[in-house]
């Protein structure tokens, strides 16, 4: 049945927005089951109720495309992290697949197969080692029944390629995402020159992912668009931001905040915020429009319910969300009903409850 | 085989730290599975799923009590808020009672049937309707296998006394615990008296929830052990506050905030705040300790690692959780690698990455 | 001429608001006469100038008193400080009389002479000590030609009442305020009972001056107020707080904040908050009002302007200040022009530029 | 003897750092002799006391030049303004150099006669008028004895060509200074474009002045000495910056801020910002440092004191200040004695004691 379902350049060749997923590791180290640190996806095993749960929600949030949940699931990181001793990544990637496929099926959702930045390449920049870990990767996936990939979370374009380089051998559609500035890649790449080199590498979708803020992430895939336009290449845009404002930080984003990753509560985006962001970045262009790390359920929901128009429907959890505040419209008291307006909501400059914290912090790579 | 486990009198009484869970509706709201305004728990029926996966979560994270998602599941309620059409209260309470038990069984929990605040007692103040609202909902809890009862979220202590003397005539063990301020309760009884009534009606555990922040609550229920005191008086102390940083807030709690309750963000405690919180409730000599709204996951955890020495073990969700970010000391960024350590953390003024926010409001209940 | 002027208590008795002036101290260390820590007025004799346009500066901004640039001006204070060799107390007790005087005839000020805490009191608490040393600089001030006496600046109400009851001896009219909070002197008296004390002593006016913001010291003077009510005395209130924002000081005022005295600048009062100071110490029954530390001319100038209706004029250095922004209805910029009106200065909330720097401080005496 | 002074140009060409004087027009309106808006100074006419003393407190501070109390002194400005009736520009601009002469010669100062922006160049563009009335201007001060010509705060780079056209003739050494962005003048013209312009039209020192923060400044000079080098051109180069911390301004400057004129305060500068400010324009190679709306005298000794060393002396009014906090020493309370040392003052993040008030503002241009 599922095998019916149009696929993704189907949909975004069509002109629909894509809605993605939101951020499986930092929401699943807060439910208890993801070290941080290293990061690394063994609840796949351990705890696939977990797993399957957050998959769910993300769907009924109106989510067209569940990422297995794959991060840093590479040999080489599993093996560096310690977090595992019976598990082998193979295990790993294969249950979540089968976790995503599973809650797939539930809607209209399809499986992306997702690798990302290996610990091999920063240590060796060994392009045949580096594809031979991507290649064992896709592999584990093709075993399953994956919709396409997504090659995500590289600071390196030039690891990004050859990701995309194995990854577009399976013949599936690939999408590539990294975790830049508007300044470029660490290597100084700037944004347009990486997506150009992306799109020729065989990526049918580019653009960015976690590091940064909604706003930040929109200007940096503006810049590959401009890129690609000025090559005079073609491809689809996706966006994957932070769901934390992160105004003052530089090349390294938000690692080099002090408050990553045990303190960043402060500065996690409202619904509201993400509203914003939903119709920026849908005005820019972009059509794959989703979360990373701090996007939780009600955030992809938010996305879903900005872009309710051009979707055509609202998502299952709308169900128990009334449309800007409008839940409070019979609160007891007659100041909280007041809040039952998009107005209210929209123009709210909340206050943090934290007299004694700054607004701004220094970044550690100032 | 649930039948041995120790009571929840018999561990307090042995003085043992129990640990309570933390917020569900605000949790399942950002969730996907209730809706804000009437906050409703439907879902027990809709999504058993999801209400089964957050239990599971407290209780992987140390709580040593699960209460049933049975919040304003009173009948007159449940008909305000036009939320349920096929589904009845009865349904609702049984099938809660059915997961937290589920749940409870997978470790060393105990099921708690909670009974809050009903519109009728608003309404109408009749202590004959009110009585038979709580009864009715007690009757349902009677037909599953409950440990003890739980009256909260009280804003008079007239109608928390009430429930206290219909929950008594069960034979169980009764907490009770209202979400009031220092300064008393909606009527104007201060909490020392509203302790001491409590008590003479039975209540075996009191304390205060919800509406304030945990530094406020604790004040309050110092209040109310104070109180007992000086009536000669003996209960066990509980208390189960926001996870919100709410320093600005007045008598309403806040409700009165301009954030309340789409925008609270800003104001979420870190884990770092909950163990100040549970180190000070605990000097307080409050014994069980737990949270409310804006309680995760990760704060109920937060709880049982800085009580981890008095209770002589960590839970099962500290496996991916190094204390105080030693996670953190295998880090590629060295900046990153200096914060694996409590005093880091203790000290940190996390901001808000908001700069043209405030970080105080004024309360409309001013 | 000076002579035909009616006194401070023929105005006061008349029901008149009087209008005191800023702060010298701080204001001349800013303008480069006053060296901080010792805070000593030898600028009087070392540079007159600078002085005396201060005077004028407080008398056509509408101050109706002069307050002697005196302060801190006993033997055994200006030994310990080590600022001046070649001067004595005398000389410059002398020569700020000089100077108030010479100004307060440019329009109809009144000269009070000032005294304020001694070194002595802190070691010794002999009152037969202290009260020569009083003594000394009443007499230095009756070779002048002053109006009347104020005591301000007093930590502990018995030294003051000292200070008063030597005064009284000159049969001039005496005011006396304490820079404590609400909560009382550093011995712990509180403020009603201080009052009492200083009025018994022969106090005609008292109040509070210094160490807090205008909000916090209404509340004191108020306090004082309920203790004369209660002992059945009569006084004049006079209030001279700080031109800062410390709301989260305690007893100890502006002195534990990490802001003092180098950094205060953020803290600092605009004339708006000085007209919402005004009409609250008016409507509090104060009718000698006026600032100490961070008052500025433009402050005082404030102060005039919100009570101008009350005392039935505008003071000179109005003529350079349209009222609530009036100034800016002819500015070349269009939002420029949107400013000029009431409305839009009572409502902003000023932004402090600062976004690295929290709002609230933790007083070092905490 | 005041022609034995070394001339301004004599002293730059040597090396030498020379201290500029603040701002005027901010702080006599404070003071309460200039009116907010039009901002004339007629107050040379009418309080000369007032404009002396500034003077005076300027030198004491350290300032190697004063500056004339001319600023919006054109005919055409004046008529607009209202504020002046029986009195005319000739009068007060000889006046004013009269006042700068008298204090300049009680220390080793340079008058600076000093024209600034006209409405006419606004309304008209015509090059004759507006070089008129540069002319008349300047005629007024060549009466009497100014050592050298400064036009400052322009918004366009062409009006302020044309004054130093104009100002050359007088065979006088010509300082220019613009109040733009480092985005250039309101024309779009780049700050080293500009700088080039004005140094061909016969300029001996350009930069800028008011507008934007110092650190903002610093950026837009380094800009010009980049341009002038680019150019083979030489100058010297100035710097006169407002004494506020503005970081969210754009190319309107501190206009567009909701806090322009008169609620300022929390955004004024410490000693502490302006001694990292002296040092961070004595690094870009700045010689002539001084500053403009927000410097108050203090801030003028904090310039010559944190570039005592380079200067070989420390100005008059340290006679009054204990460097880095040293006058603290022998404080009575020991928290304020640990506040005297660099590293307190140099790390302190001041708060502002407003809880209620964001840390940035969204200016008016956006």
């Amino acid at each position: 049945m599922e095998n019916k379902k149009r696929g993704i350049l189907e949909r975004l060749n069509a002109g629909e927005v894509v809605v993605g997923d939101g951020g499986y590791v930092l929401q699943l180290e807060r439910r208890g089951y993801v070290k941080a640190g290293h990061w690394t996806p063994e609840a796949a095993v351990e705890h696939p109720e977990a797993v399957r749960q957050l998959h769910r929600e993300f769907l009924r949030a109106g989510a067209n495309v569940l990422q297995t949940f794959t991060f840093y699931c590479s040999e080489d990181k599993l093996e560096i992290s310690g977090n595992v001793t019976n598990i082998t990544g193979a295990q790993i990637n294969e249950a979540a697949c089968d976790l995503a496929r599973e809650v797939a099926n539930e809607g209209d959702g399809l499986v992306a197969g997702g690798v990302s930045q290996t610990p091999c390449y920063l240590n060796s920049q060994n392009e045949t080692e580096v594809k031979a870990i991507f290649k064992k990767q896709m592999d584990d996936f093709l075993k399953k029944d994956i919709d396409f990939f997504m090659a995500e979370f590289f600071s390196y374009v030039e690891e990004a390629v050859w990701a995309v380089e194995v990854l577009k051998t399976s013949g599936k559609p690939v999408g590539a995402t990294l975790c830049i500035s508007p300044e470029g890649d660490m290597s100084g790449v700037p944004p347009g020159e990486c997506a150009v080199r992306l799109v020729k590498a065989g990526a049918d979708i580019v653009g960015v992912n976690c590091h940064l803020d909604p706003l930040t992430c929109i200007r940096t895939v503006k810049l590959m668009k401009e890129g690609l336009e000025k090559a005079g290449l073609k491809a689809h845009l996706m966006i994957q931001p932070l769901g934390f404002h992160t105004p003052e930080c530089n090349h390294s984003g938000y690692l080099s905040l002090p408050e990553f990753p045990f303190a960043l509560e402060a500065r996690a985006m409202t619904r509201w915020d993400v509203h914003k962001y939903a119709r920026e970045a849908y005005n820019a262009g972009i059509r794959y429009i989703g979360g990373c790390c701090g996007f939780e359920t009600y955030h992809i929901r938010a996305i879903s319910e900005e872009l309710a128009a051009e979707r055509g429907f609202l998502p299952p959890a709308s169900e128990k969300h009334g449309l800007w505040g409008a839940g409070l419209q019979m609160h007891t008291k007659p100041w909280v009903r007041a809040r039952a307006r998009r107005e209210y909501w929209e123009n709210l400059l909340p206050a943090s409850g934290r007299p004694t914290c700054p607004s701004m912090a220094k970044p550690d790579d100032e």
